[in-house]
Formats: C-alpha cells, sequence, structure tokens
C-alpha cells in the first residue's frame, strides 16, 4: 500500500500545473469575451491558441490508456493530471482531453474498424474536430437505456435513423463533425439487445439541430447541449459499431472512463473553490472581524477539505481497480465516485458560494459554473439514484445467505 | 387558535388563482419569448397586457398595509395571496406586487414626504414606473451594512454622493425611474448612525449603469442585477429620506416585508415544484415502473409536503407578529422564514430537477429557474448566517441567568 | 387565522407549567434513585405522591377529548398541555396523562363496552392501575401490521390467544394489569380483516413475561417493555373489542392520538434540551471564551428553535385537524409530525449533548434520556418509511391527472 | 500509488479473521451474560480464556510500532487489523489491544523510564493489568486542555496530587492498577507548559472512585468510566512522565495513536452494521416485499458502502502520513479521520438499526452498542469542532497571500 505518486506521474503533474498557471487560468475571462463575440459561429480562438501550446508541449492526449495512440499513461496515473485539467472550464479541451470526445475516442479506439480510425479518430485524437454522443432523448426516462427508442433499421446497404436526441453535448461547435448515435435496431431482443450505436456525420442528410438546451438558463455556446432530430438518415451499413445489439455493450465501455474523468475534473474544480474560499474569508471582514475567524466558516472549510480528500482516495482506487481488473468488474467502484464526486463539487461550490456573497453567483468567478455543473452531472450519465442501485446490488449479493 | 384564513382572504385567493390560471401560467413561455426578442430595450408587452388585466379585475397592490394608499390587508392577509402570484417568475409583477417595488413603495409609503410621494410613490402604484434598491457593494462584505462605504456629502443645498454598487436588482430595466440609495453621510457617527438612505433619480447625471451583473449566467434583462457607479452625484436635499443617519432604522423597516414577501413567494413557487413533481413521477416509466412507486421518490415528496407546509406555517406566524407586534418585535421570526423558505424551495426544486432528468434543467421549465433564485436568495437580504446569528441572540437572551 | 391559545388554555398552561417547576422537575433525581432501589418490584413511590398532588389540583386526565370521563379539552387544547408535561420523563405519568395508558383509555373509551370500561377505564382514570398494548412481534416487520400473526381462535365461549409478542412497554410494572392484544382472528380474510384486538389481564394463565427488551441496553424497570408469550390464554368472547376483524379500525383510531401525544412530548423535550444547551453555552468556557460566542453553536442553537417552532406549528394544525374533520381525515397531517417530531428531538438533544460533552452523556441530565427515546418513537408507532409513504400517497392522488 | 497490503499483512488479516469468526463472535452473548453475573467485582472470565487463546496464537499486542516490545507492524500495517478486530466490542481486549491500553502502553514506551516500563509497561504488554487515562474533569470544558485545574505541586521528595475526574474509563476494572493523570504542575507557564503527566497507581491513598458514570444509561461494568477524586495524593517524584510541563507534549503523541485506533475499529464496526443490514432486508418482508427490494434502504446500503470505503482510505492514508512524517505532521489528516470515523459509525448504525427495528435498539444486536459508542467518540478524544478547527486552520494557511 502506497499513497504516493511515482515520479515520473510527479512530474506530468508539475508540467501540466505549470502550464495552467501560466496560460489556462490568465485566459479564463478572455475566452468568455471571445465566446460572448462569436456565439455559436466559432470556437473562441483563444482555444485554439491554447491547444497549440499544450501540443507543442506534449502535454496532449494524456487520457487513453492501453493504446499506441495515447500517451501510454493508466486511469490510475492520468487521474492526477485530469485533476488539475478540471480546475478550470476550460482546462481539458486545450489538453485534447475534454468531453464528451475522450469518451467518444476511447470508443472508436476500443470498438471502431480501421475506417473509423483513420476517419475520425485520427482527426480527434489531432484535435482537428470534435464530437458527440448522442443517447438522451426528451420523450422517455434515458436513466434506464432500454427506455431509447430511436430507431436505427437496416435498409438496403446501410441502416435509416429516426428519432429525436436532447441535450447532445458539443453538438453546436462548428468542429463537430462527427455522432455517435444510440438507437433501436431490434424492439423484440432481449432488454439489453435492443440498442445499437452508429456512427453519424453531422452533415448527413436528416440531421437537424432543432435548438440548443439550456444547462440552468445557459445555452454554453459555441459548445452547446442540442436537441437534434433525425429523419430518415442514412448511413452506410460500415457505420455500425461492433455489430448489432451491441450497443449496451459499447455504453458500459464508454461510460466507465467517461464517468472517471468527470469525477477527476470534478475534483480539480473543488480544490480551485476551497481554495478561492480560502483566500476570500481571510480578506472579507464583517461585523469588525474577518470571515475566517467564524467557527461555521472555519467547519465548511474543514468538511471541504476532508470530503475532497476522501473523493481523490476514491477515485484514484476506482481507476486502479480499471486498470487492473478492468472496467466491468470495478462497476460499483465507478458508480460510487459518480455519486460522490458531483454531490461533493456542488457542496464545496456552494460553500464557497455563500462566502462569496453577490460574487459567487457573478460572472466574475467561476464558482457559479462550478456548481451548475456539479448539479448538471448528478444525473448525467446516469443518477444518482442508479448508480445507488448498481452498487447496493452488488453489496447485498455479497451477504445473501442470511 | 385558528388556522383557517377568513372569508374575505379566501375569496380574494380564489380569484388571484383563477387569474394565475387564465393568463399567467399560459403566458409564461411567450414573456421569455419576448425577453429574448426586446432584450434590455424595453418590458416585454405581455407584462404590461397582464398588468392592465389585473388592474382591471382590482387585483393590484395588494401588498400595502395599514395605508390608504393600498388594499388594506394585513400581512397575515396579504400571505396567502403572496404565495399564489410567486408561483410563476412573472406573476408578482402582473399585479404590481414584485420586488424590489413593493419594499420601495413601503419605504416611500413609511419614510417619505408628501413630495417624495406625489413623485415617486403615487406613478409606481400605477404601475407606470419601477425602482431599485441600491444598497451592495462590491468591495465589501454587506451582508454587514455598516461596511457600507459609498458616501453622501452635504453640499451647498443638496446630497454629493460618490460610490460603486452591484446586483442592484431591476435598475436595467428601461422603466426603472428611481433608486434608493444607502451610503454614508458621517463616518463618524456611531457604527449604527452612519448610513442614509436617499433618493437618487435614475437620470441623474454622474449614474452611470456598468454592465449587468449575472445570477448563474444569466442577465435577466431587461429587469437586471446592474453594476452602478455614482460620480459625484448632486440631488437636493430633499431627497434625504427621514434624516441623516437614520439609513439603518429604514433599512430596518424596509427589509422586513421585502424578506417575507419572498419568503410568501418562494413558498408558492415549491409548492408548483412539488406539483410539477407529482405530474412527472406518474408519467414517467423507467426499469419498468412509474418513477412515483420509489420509495425514495416518495419520501422526497413526503418531505418536500411536510417542509411547505411548516414553513409555510412559520411564514404566516411571522406575519401575525408583524401586523400585532411589529416589525421589530417580529425580528427573530423574520430572521427564521429568512432561513427556512429560501433553503426550502432550493431542496425541493433540487429534487424536482432530479426526478426530471434533462428537463429540470432546461429552459422548457421553471424548475431551473427556482432553484437558482431559492439559492440566490439565501444571501440577499441578509446571508442565512446573519439570520441564524439574529435568532440565536435572542434565544440565549431568554436563558441568560444560568 | 389565530395564533393564540383561548384564555382557558393559557390560564392551564400556567398551572401545569407552575407544577412542573415546583414538584416534577425537583424530584426527577430521587425517582431515577428510586428506580436504583426498587428496580421491577414497585414503581417509585414518589410517582403515587406526585400523581396525589396532580389530581388533588385537579390537573389530571386532561387528554381525553369527546367524552364524559374527560376534561373536556380538545386535542387542540390539549396540545400545549402536553407539550408541557413532555419536558419531563416523569411528567405525564404524574398527570396521569402516560403512554400507553392514554391511548388505551382511548380505546376502551371509543370501543370499549360498558363492562370494560367499569372493569379498566375506571381504575385506569383513577391512576390505580396501568396497561399495555401488545402488538409488535418478534419474528415479523411488524412495521406492517398485517404481519402480526399471534392468533386468536374463538373455542368454545372465549377466545384462545397463542403468540409471542415484544417490546410491550409497561408490561414490566407490577401496575399494568391489563393487556390489548393484537392479533388474527381470520388469517383467511381481507388483508386488513384478519386482525382482532382483545382484552386480556395480566395474572391469565398462560402470560409469561420472558424477560424484559432493553433499549440502548436500559431496562427502563419498572415500566420495561416486555417479551411476552401467549400459551393457550383462555378469555371469554366478551373480552374481544368491537368484533372479529375490526382490529385495524382500533389500531387506526388509537394511534391517531398516540402519536400526536408522543409527538407534543417530543417538542416539549426539545424545549427543554434547547433550554439547557442555551444555559450550558453561556456558562462553559474553551480556547478563552464562552462556547455561546461560537457561530456554530449559535447556528445550532438557531436551527432548533426553527425547528422547534415549526414543528409545534404543524402538531397544533393535526391536532387542529383531528378535532374537526376526524383522525382519519387528518391520516396525512398526523404521519407527518410522526416524521417531524421524533427526528427534530434527536437532533436538538444531539446537538445540546455535543455542547455539554461527557455530562451530555451522563445521568446527571435528561439529554441523554431525550437522545435515545427519540430515536426510538422513530420507528414505534410506524417507522418514518410507512408515515412518509402514507403522505406521498395522498399527495400523488391530487396530481393524478398530469 | 497502490492500494494493497503487503502479504504478510494478509496473512495476519485472515488469521486474525479467522480468529474472530472461531472464538469472538461467538463469545460476545456469553460476555454480557458474565458482566450481568460478575457485574464490578471482577472481568468476565471469557475474556481471560480468549486472551489467553490469542497470546498463544501470537496475535497480540499487534498496536505497537516502532518498538522492539511490539509485533514490528507499522500503523498503516497494523490498520486492518485494527479494523477486524474492532468488529466485535470484545475482540480488541482478547488481544491486548484495547483502549485505553494501546495508548497508555505507547505513552509508557515513548515517554517512560525504565523503571516505569519495568513496572508497568512489562504487565501491561502481558495482558495481566489494566490502565487508565484521567485526563477529563467535570468542571471545565476539558475539551480545551488547557482548562484542566488538578493540581500537581511538588512537594518534599514528590508530587502531591489534588483535583477531580471523570469518564476515566477502565477505571472501574478491578484489573486496572495504573493512572496516567494529568494535571497542573505550574499554573503560571505559558499556557501550553502549564501541565504534566504523572503516573498514580490505582490504590495509592487518597484516590478515591466516587461513581461509575454512565453513557446513555449504561455503566459498562467492569470497565467503566469512573468519577475519581485525588485528594492529597502523593507519588514519587519519579512518577512525572518526561518532565514538568510536557503534558500537553506527551497528550499529543498519546492523542494520534489513540485517535487512529478509534477510528479503525470504529470502520470495522460499521461492516458490521452494514453487513447486519444487508442481511436483514433480504430476510424482512413488509408490504409484500422485502425490504431489500425498496430504493431508500438500497440508497442506505450504498452510501454506507461509499462512506465506509472512503473512511477506510482516509484512515489508511493518515496512518501512512504517521509512519513517515510523523505523528505532529499527520495533524490534519488524524483530525480528519477522528471527525469522520465517528459519524459514519452513527450513520451507518442508525440506518441498520432503522432496518432492524424494534431488534435493532434491543441487547439482541450489537447495533445498539454500536451507535452509542460512535456518539461516544465523537466528541471523547476532542470534539469534532475542536478538529475541524485543527484542519481549517492548516488549511487557512495554506492560501494566506491571497
Amino acid at each position: 500500500m502506497d499513497f504516493d505518486h511515482p515520479d515520473h506521474v510527479n512530474a506530468l503533474m508539475a508540467r501540466v500545473s505549470a502550464f495552467m498557471d501560466a496560460h489556462i487560468f490568465p485566459n479564463e475571462h478572455l475566452y468568455e469575451e471571445q465566446v460572448k463575440e462569436f456565439g455559436w459561429t466559432q470556437a473562441p480562438p483563444v482555444i485554439e491558441e491554447l491547444k497549440e501550446k499544450a501540443r507543442a508541449e506534449r502535454l496532449w492526449n494524456m487520457f487513453l490508456p492501453d493504446s499506441e495512440a495515447g500517451f501510454g499513461l493508466s486511469n490510475l496515473e492520468y487521474a492526477p493530471l485530469c485533476e488539475l485539467m478540471g480546475r478550470s472550464p476550460i482546462g481539458p479541451e486545450a489538453f485534447n482531453c475534454a468531453a464528451p470526445d475522450t469518451g467518444n475516442m476511447e470508443v472508436l479506439e476500443r470498438y471502431g474498424s480501421q475506417e473509423h480510425k483513420d476517419e475520425w479518430l485520427k482527426p480527434l485524437l489531432a484535435g482537428e474536430i470534435r464530437s458527440a454522443f448522442a443517447m438522451t432523448e426528451p420523450e422517455v426516462a434515458s436513466s434506464d437505456a432500454t427506455n431509447i427508442k430511436t430507431s436505427i433499421v437496416q435498409e438496403g446497404n446501410g441502416y435509416t435513423i429516426n428519432g429525436r436526441k436532447w441535450y447532445i453535448s458539443g453538438a453546436g461547435d462548428p468542429r463537430c463533425k462527427i455522432l455517435i448515435v444510440m438507437g433501436k435496431t431490434d424492439p423484440e431482443a432481449d432488454r439489453h439487445q435492443q440498442q445499437s450505436m452508429i456512427l453519424v456525420p453531422m452533415d448527413t442528410p436528416g440531421v437537424t439541430v432543432v435548438r440548443p438546451m439550456e444547462v440552468f438558463g445557459n445555452d454554453h455556446a459555441p459548445h452547446g447541449h442540442m436537441e437534434i432530430t433525425f429523419e430518415n438518415v442514412k448511413v452506410p451499413a460500415s457505420n455500425l459499431l461492433l455489430g448489432e445489439g451491441r450497443g449496451f455493450e459499447i455504453a458500459q465501455g464508454r461510460l466507465g472512463p467517461g464517468r472517471i474523468h468527470h469525477c477527476m475534473r470534478l475534483i480539480g474544480m473543488s480544490e480551485r473553490c476551497l481554495e478561492m474560499m480560502c483566500r476570500r474569508v481571510q480578506e472579507r471582514v464583517a461585523f469588525g472581524r474577518p470571515l475566517a475567524t467564524r467557527d461555521n466558516i472555519r467547519a465548511d472549510i474543514a468538511d471541504s477539505r476532508i470530503e475532497i480528500d476522501s473523493a481523490r482516495l476514491l477515485v484514484l482506487r476506482a481507476a486502479d481497480m480499471m486498470d487492473r481488473v478492468g472496467n466491468k468488474e470495478a462497476k460499483s467502484e465507478i458508480s460510487a465516485i459518480k455519486v460522490v464526486a458531483p454531490n461533493l463539487c456542488q457542496r464545496v461550490a456552494d460553500r464557497a458560494i455563500q462566502a462569496h456573497g453577490a460574487m459567487g453567483i457573478s460572472q466574475d468567478t467561476i464558482l457559479a459554473h462550478a456548481w451548475m455543473h456539479a448539479r448538471t452531472i448528478r444525473f448525467a450519465d446516469g443518477p444518482d439514484e442508479v448508480h445507488r442501485g448498481v452498487i447496493s446490488k452488488i453489496e447485498l449479493a455479497k451477504h445473501k445467505d442470511g
């Protein structure tokens, strides 16, 4: 048992951290200004500049384990780096380690054909295009993925897709070129064999972006969370990933890494919120003394420290299990962090907001972002309730023969 | 002891409720569309139409107790009406019962001169203009109002005002014509005699709206929460309310009603969130059965029911105390509801959001609004911490002689 | 709407309160000493002396509404008196208003024959004997009363009872003369018509007290919570209450008052804990200043004040509904307080314990008692989960036609 | 970074676990019966038999790191063993690893003279005698140890001790032969140099056990938590540990291991509660289905699983820090687990109790013990509030120069 990172990870952490300090944090406001300037028309130029810099420093694509295309890091080694990037809302993309692309790249790497890799994985790894994952539907409770009813019907040499999706994150970005769509190929099959995944280029006829869905009133342009209709969308049969009825299998493979990356980033964001709170309460004076002298503020700080530390340990342990026994065996551990990290970040951000007063909800800090983002992740990629169900099922099975 | 409303209140409740059903709820989306269309340039036309209708039905200015200008209702009688209006974000304004105008009208009615009333109260009561209350400052912890440092200096026949305020709600509205500004007339006076309040017309030279402050990324145009600078703003001496050094006294008088109105509305909003949750969970099916059959969902509903009911009783009791012993004597009770109601509404909205999934954070329901608004009120008009301090001080004093 | 008690209730409150101060609180330690001295052999003599005093002052049997045998108070009028008595663990019995007798007397008054009343209700009202209610069984989840499996079989002119009960509170007391036993008369009937209630004198052959069950290590002698076996216990047919298959009906009638009385007492106990905490923190100094100056302590006090006040209002409202629309119609409101009050008292006691340090868990204060008792009530008379189920069912039904 | 225990620890874990299964759990009820039989007069014979067995298997004194007298395990290696022993209230003593002796033995090993070791440490390590640690006083808030006012005055060749202590755990045991007493040698010295520690044999004239203090109504005989007076108690000067004014230094050294051992045991106890809950809910049926099918029960199980796992990781990390940088540098980490573990265990026990119904508070399971014990540890060895203060102070210092 050993709680230290190995030297090469420590070295990478130092480099990522230095990059964050030098390039990411100082450009957060500029990014926001450019978003206001360019809206949906183009990605803020500053992000492309940052990507160039990160790539030049070879801090790029650190996320992809077990692949020659990647950096050669395990999940456990990647975790502290991902956490550092997650300290800024614009960090992950700068290092080409942003959602939903990392998950999509894992799908293409694990389940894609060579053609898929050449056409889509390569430019994604190069940071030239972006991608989206089209699963959630407005008309059904998508927390139960068997509910998904978009149809994928084989016709001639290809598949025809019909359905309505929403909250397709990243699909608003003009750089987004490819969708991984989940839908039903066989509504008569066994419950977990009905779904398949298929590649749909954004520019395929019949793909219509209806509107940007808002997240607490924010449209997150140019990334966006789009409502998209698929009307008689036709793609070649080769676009199907892995085979008909294997959508669940891929979803499980994809969601493991996707979830743990979210958790790592949320821990980084929580650390930053706590740090901001610590600074703020030592500066602000009310009723004759700094807020930092108040026991309830101090209790909030202590609890945040404790909760962040324990969440981080849980995430590292889950990453280690994924590396050693595989995503499937680490199911309970992944569900555990998926419950813990978003709630943690929402709580820590909430405390920091309260300590900041009006500034905490304003555009002048990242606290409002942290709070809303964390709240959103509490049901994205599976709501807390579903993950608690997974954990309890495994736990109950351990003690069955009373 | 009697838990029923009197007949005339029940009759008014029925009328307000019918108005909400007929006119308010059906126009919420139109309002949002018009906000997107007109932005900061004008108030959505639909709200003026609604105001006309409400006025025609004599459901107008129901908030002002102890005044010939008002409707003749006590706080206790007004409470259930205010709750009903609060079920919609656009309800209160339609009945001319919206923050911050109600609080400002109370100030003008209680502490204004006849001239102030003629010039500002009259058009406010008529719904012709709007107003704002300029207290919070970016550079100090305004939760402790003695920190406020905007200067109000007597010069010649008038006062000169210098300072920076932010989160001045409503000051973005083109209909907003008058500000009530809090600032220091005498930095050397006793801690609670340093501040005064003064009327500053929006068009006074030196008043500059710097930018809209955002609330979780939303600018709330055209209402807005503006950052405003006051640079050598000169107003006549007669604009001073009540007298130099009496700002705290007015603030206390103003904040009592302002706070309880917020709480009443938050309870209405909580009721609506709960109602939405109840409908949703009976429609949505996951893992083979409606969400409504799940015990954790049912526990959320039960707890929401319990918490709303107890918060409402607390609010009614506080209103009754304000009516009978005055705002000052009801201090602990007002602080209690100011802690309870925003936390309640945030919690109930959070549960409803979770039950709605992605729709819960979208622009398609009022849940996201409810959640963010409730969070904001947790520190607006005094953060929870300050109110808990008020309550505990009074409680401790009861049991002093150990 | 009116939050004041009527004059005659205020007068009674003053008298009960004076009695508590003069006689009850000063004798708590003596009671404990006598318990240690006499154990299971007899009730502490002091309690009989207190009962005599209370009876002499005509503060006696105040609980029984709608009955000539009672005091003529409604539930709403009784509530504040019951709260005052509940401030001491030995208060209720002194006024002949203690559980489980009050509930049992209500059963006898509402559902008993004249013979039952003469034989058992009369001496209970006179405080000459005590009683117990035998419902919970060790082998089944008694939270679902349909599980209860003690058999009550008609044989000849009477009934024969076989089964095992536990946690039969009060059955350890040598003064306990009568049991109301719930069991199955017809296992084939409809789920809610299988159970009946029958009177079983403690000295009936076949009734065996197996052992005292402990509550967190305490046996609560001489009251006790006994495990009792019924082996071929024979009683006359006339001992059956109301009729075969009507056990549920009686249970509902009994549990309403039983539950609300518990809640009233728990609020009184909470008030006392809060008062003790307020005194303590103003006396104790740590790290150079009284605990009362610490914000987290103050927040605990404020939250306790708020929570007690709102729980009391809920209880009063529930009492009012019971008086006006009946126990059955007030089902949701009774379940609400049954969830709220025990959790409240546990929480307030927990805070007071923390503020007291070691003394808080000792025999030197009533805090340890309050905390354990509140915890116990969280599942006695229906666990929180069942009550939340009742409330949510009613709430969901209101909003069915989505 | 590595989350596995080394082989020799895994082997020890298997042996301790087997011992628990074979000898400890089956004897818990017998132990309780013997306690009832022998009371304060002697320790239950079964515990001495268990100690003999454990010693024979060389599962003995595993706790003492960095000492030839010990087992040679680091804190990190000892942690999982201590957790296993902690699954039973009688586990730790059987392995001679019980509080307060382990802490006291550490004091004697680190700060005692050779004479102290020969006279007291040797028989303690042999399990022949027991010991107690006399710090808490009834008259002051002992959470701030500078408050302690027992006087230790040098007179002639020795020291004279006067004062009153309470909640001196273990001092009721007839096998308890030695007290480590904390008191003031110099009330005029600097705040942290006033206190000293001194060895006082139980049979020294002037040492009087006044009464057993109760823990939620339990006296925990024969161990006990005694109130003790020291009246002109005279001991030789050589009984002073380390030197005058060094009491704080020793307390810090003692409390680190003492606290982490408590935490390890609490995690073991939490695991057992969770396991019991899992079994119970799969057996019990209410309203037609096993409790295990209910979502709120499943959520409780999932949360317990998550919380136990994260607490264990925190404890292991703290143990590792103690091993590598010393108890003083690991201060924040030790305080963190001291907050986390007792609250965890109280919460997990509370959930298990609720799932067990009446049985959960009875003498038939260890749940009631777990719940009360965990609650007690929430202020023993420093209340949560003090530990949160320690953590926040360190955290704030990291971000000082805003």
